[in-house]
């Protein structure tokens, strides 16, 4: 490898692993509060950061490739014991997490569309991957905590995922698996994300159910 | 192909495509009545559709066949759209949507029991996979609800998809795969799963719970 | 094979049917208790006794094994079965059932370990998929019954299973794969989850949250 190519394999990776720790601390942070012991919070940091991409690589037919890497589990785990021992801290950073873990989404939904090309899946199954690579994890987040996933009602989460998989999935149709239409769809991602939590925006519910109360 | 082969084969699709449809309705108007946003009435639609079927070859072994094929993801996103913009017009239809998901569930758990032996597995691995292709959908919907999965509480829906896949089993144990039996294995289901809606039959209960209140 | 080797083969097989046993025994009382119809009771006993070799498997990357095998499935079916009928007797031997699923859980966390090593996974993944083999089941069966996983909350469940997995674990990295090790490991967990029992011994939760009432 070049120089270059290695810096940039680098970086990669380092962004993926602050992504994972971003992650880990959101599923740490959600296992604190709910009173969870020391072993269901680091269970949690790595449900939250592992299981979109383990979802993602069951669905293509192969083996778990973030799961046998150990760097990847460290950065889990890790966020799992800050946030057993720090929560007051982080309560202080909030902000902070959250610009971590839109990053980690824009870098799960790239990586998931690309990693459904390179198996040869079409356009759709590249824009679904990518989404459950950034939501899959805070999905069963929700569901062990007995929550209907928020990720489902409530913010402008999902759809930064989709549309960030969207613009790799249209660049990988017109016939550029180039990597800077990823770094493209992590930018839509990350900013429609970023412009989301800023001004409170939701994605629209039913019209039916707009005027009536919960059922 | 003989002409009749191809015919048959399409009559299969279709048939197999509307059941999607079918499964795609039941996870997007539940999801509309729980106020779920667009990507979530989207998303159950989806998972309804195809989770049975992506257990059914995460099982076996096999990537998720179902997947890689857009037409059943456009028949499950479709079915989605139509919910969340059509929840009205649904609730006038609703023996219609019912009389489809039976036909869904019918074509699934006979095709589940089919797989399992296309794949070498015994005639138990078979009906539980038939079982598993019909109702896995409906259960992971109801878990994302925060319900517990009315499948396994309520109603005579998952036991015909047993009887179902049990008569293909039963075939296939005899030494006979011919799609005579797995038409014999849907009609069963479809018939029975009918009448247990129409006269209001329910599995029963364990004999120590029936006296007493829930604890 | 001589006939010590395939004496030991016996016992070791025996062993992990009534490990198998006693979690559908767990899947099945609970299911009772929530009174789910007969259907339900069985599945959940499924569920408890094999969904954590499955997904020990399925994140290995091979076809679920115990799932192939008629006698696991007649296990876990059978202990359905039995709590359908006779939760009044179970009720009385609760405390037998109690050491049964430590027996299962230390042996579970074992075969979990040892599977990843064979697959060529490292230490920290051999303790992860040894955890999740032990209590993977039982996780899905609280999420089934809408409940927050206990393993995550309550008892001394899952640090057994981890401190059993990770003797093999340690063994392993030392150069030893011997059954001895394993052995060992079971009977760390089986110790250490019966002392845990019986003096009611929780694992910590955060610093933070021990002088506040809950969220």
């Amino acid at each position: 490898l070049s120089s270059a190519a290695r810096h940039d394999g680098l970086l990669i990776l380092a962004l993926n692993l602050a992504g994972t720790f971003a992650f880990g601390l959101s599923g740490g942070l959600a296992a604190v509060r709910a009173r969870l012991d020391i072993f269901g919070v680091v269970a949690l940091s790595f449900v939250v950061a592992l299981t979109g991409g383990i979802i993602r690589d069951v669905l293509i037919g192969v083996p778990p490739e973030t799961f046998r890497d150990w760097r990847y589990l460290a950065a889990a785990g890790g966020a799992g014991v800050v946030c057993f021992f720090g929560r007051t801290a982080m309560d202080r950073v909030h902000g902070g997490i959250q610009v971590f873990d839109a990053l980690g989404l824009a870098l799960f939904c790239v990586t998931g569309a690309s990693k459904a090309f390179a198996s040869d899946l079409g356009p759709v199954q590249g824009v679904v991957l990518g989404a459950i690579t950034g939501i899959g994890g805070g999905m069963l987040r929700d569901v062990l905590l007995r929550e209907i996933p928020t990720v489902l009602r409530h913010d402008l989460y999902a759809i930064p995922a989709v549309l960030g998989a969207a613009v790799v999935a249209i660049a990988h149709s017109a016939g550029s698996d180039s990597v800077y239409f990823s770094l493209m769809g992590a930018t839509v991602c990350f900013v429609s994300r970023m412009v989301g939590i800023r001004y409170g925006i939701h994605a629209p519910i039913a019209p039916s159910e707009r005027d009536r109360p919960p059922d």
